[in-house]
């Protein structure tokens, strides 16, 4: 007898995430410098007692947190995200109006329901070259087609990204491209950040093919890493504050990575129509996030406990960087090309061409008998069979590990690279 | 230019529910005995507080819970819910291990990522007639087609379902059918409990047509409502414990209606290859529930605190129905059919033949004006070409109404009904 399950059922890939994890949990004493966790010890253990305190403490506002919401979220919520987001983008307020926010069950929900409104089967998604796995995996999934586009320092190769939208428009295939999906902030995988000017240039190159496209085609900003900055340098405005970005910016943000993990709570800024149907789409899903979760974090963005905890958290995540930094000065070998993060949770390494650092790879299994995970690069590359992945890139982290592990993982890591590279 | 929307994006209709909920925000003065809100007052403020309060009083139980866990759930909570459903089943454990379970946002999205791992556009799922309205927005939205089978106050007519099985095999279309929904605890919206006979029969009818499907087709029992049972009968085992249901049963489960709505989680137990296809869909959903509100679901359940909250509403419930009761009897017309329910929420009322209370009737626009509202029972069929939508039914919940809006809300319907039935 044949399966019941769907092509989507059939389709869908164990996330390479899970795979990793599970081998973590088997070996005690690996380090592990894979997964995406934040910090513990910042956690914010005794102030969210706290504010959940208040909000139990009389039946008043006990009782609406523990009560169904709307589908869009809390309207408090919904007005102080608007303003958070005005306020990070410098009092900007273009396209950042509490009716277009939806609160979500972290940003990933948001990105899986915005595909879901946006894609059919064989549609396009423009992706950066190497990108967030479990976005692809979410295209991989839905048999939505990727397409890579390769990324700098300081965000997307325009020029590529010409040269791959001019290539499906010849082909036809311009007309299935529904969005190009960029993860701004202290990327994941690559810790890089897209500036103002380049989202600026890809908003005006993507408008420029929608003729050929016969559609408008979407910038999906994913700023999940935005507030974990610990650079001094200054925030950069999202792509929300560009002309025309009311009807073209989607953008993606999260309560979770900056406060508590725990708390998953996401949101998104869109426009019409897509937010229109994503919103019918959350009510098919979820009808809505947890009210307490959502009554948790107004409270602590009304009371300032939300600012001091990103404050502490970026302290903390400056420390640990140092201290990757330092012990991979000290461990790795000069011809490994490190792109140090000024923000988020992942510095990128990259080995000289021709060695291999993938899941298969000799690297990979020596790091694993010397007890220390990274993120194999390959895995953040999109199936795009117009190019070959390459398979000479790791992604490490610095958020879970405490500072003694951060300087043995490295120094094991640095060992096994001495050996092979 | 043309939208970009997907087609399950152009598809995805407004759920019926919002807008009713939006009517009620719109007339301050209206009772609506609409909403499938549970009641506010019972909701457990004060043992939510003290529970959050041992969580999160130190940092060796405080930071794994606002920290991310794992995608099928917080392994002591899987077990702790497997336990649960094994005495509510009178210890049985034949498809009942903590293996099984995945931990969701709410059933709602168990049953979403269900059918997304079950069915394509165009197969087909068997439900009840009528049935729960966003169960059916979910089919909708993706071209999932459904075959309503009828009623009884004791679950499916099993000669309709058969009569429905038989019509699909001879037309051909049994191959594309999935699974059969049931509501199977006071339903949503009649009220309705099926019995274990009944729940037996329509599993062996789903396997004996399952070589004409040429796949497994699956008996998909929600059991939302299950602990809300108030009228002193014995619960009634699940499908879970039938012979087969190993690998046939799909048991959605919730901790929502009957602790607190605003914690939202849910859970299912499921049948490979199903959980595995569900556990990876979920990976691309969210990745896991929110770990906070599962810490806290875990501790209600181990302290006791769970049992208690659930006592304490179903005296509550129990009470609020007797007023539904006592106030239908005084004010509605004799000739309109009432199945009082023995637990959950809902009360159906069926009025004579040939009077509409449906969306555009007299009657809801009358009460409508005299500030009641209802839920017309029409919502809750699904579009099946091969029978008519009853519009002569309606919806009415006591579950978020406080006694005495149930007695003026009832007295101002009943004074409606006299008016047209």
């Amino acid at each position: 007898m044949k399966t019941a399950l769907s092509a989507l059922g059939r389709r869908t890939a164990p996330p390479p995430i899970s795979w990793l994890m599970k081998t973590a949990l088997a070996r005690p004493k690996l380090i592990s410098l894979a997964a995406g966790f934040t910090d513990n010890a910042t956690l914010p253990v005794e102030s969210s007692r706290q504010l959940l305190n208040n909000i139990l403490r009389a039946p008043k506002t006990g009782q609406p947190a523990l009560q169904y919401g709307t589908t869009a979220g809390e309207e408090k919520l919904r007005q102080l995200t608007a303003l958070h987001l005005q306020k990070l983008d410098g009092g900007h307020d273009r396209a950042h109006s509490p009716e277009r926010v939806i609160i979500t069950g972290g940003s990933q929900q948001l990105l899986y329901m915005t595909l879901e409104a946006l894609c059919d089967e064989g549609d396009f998604v423009l992706v950066e070259d190497p990108t967030y796995f479990v976005f692809l995996g979410i295209l991989q999934s839905h048999g939505f087609r990727a397409r890579g586009v390769r990324l700098e320092r300081d965000g997307l190769d325009l020029a590529h990204l010409e040269k791959v939208l001019t290539q499906l428009k010849k082909s036809g295939d311009i007309r299935r491209v529904k969005a190009l999906y960029l993860v701004t902030y202290f990327q994941n995988p690559t810790g890089a950040t897209t500036t103002l000017a380049k989202k600026r240039a890809a908003l005006a190159l993507l408008k420029k093919f929608e003729r050929a496209a016969g559609h408008p085609i979407y910038l999906l900003e994913d700023a999940a890493y935005r507030e974990l900055r610990f650079d001094h340098g200054a925030d950069v405005p999202t792509a929300l504050t560009l002309p025309g970005a009311r009807d073209r910016v989607i953008y993606a943000g999260t309560y979770s990575k900056p406060f508590a993990t725990g708390v998953r709570v996401g949101f998104g800024i869109l426009p019409e129509p897509l937010f229109t149907a994503v919103l019918r789409i959350k009510g098919n899903h979820d009808f809505g996030t947890a009210n307490l979760l959502q009554h948790l974090l107004a409270r602590a963005l009304e009371s300032g406990t939300y600012d001091q905890q990103v404050a502490k958290a970026r302290c903390n995540y400056a420390r640990k960087a140092r201290v990757m930094k330092v012990a991979l000065a000290n461990h790795f070998p000069a011809n490994v090309e490190i792109w140090e993060a000024g923000g988020g949770l992942y510095f990128w390494a990259r080995l000289p061409k021709g060695i291999s650092a993938g899941v298969n790879s000799k690297i990979f299994q020596a790091a694993l008998n010397h007890d220390v995970l990274y993120v194999p690069g390959e895995l953040c590359y999109a199936d795009d069979s117009s190019r070959r992945k390459p398979s000479n890139e790791m992604r490490i982290s610095f958020g879970n590990a405490s500072e003694a592990n951060i300087r043995e993982g490295i120094r094991r890591l640095g060992a096994v690279l001495r050996k092979y590279v």
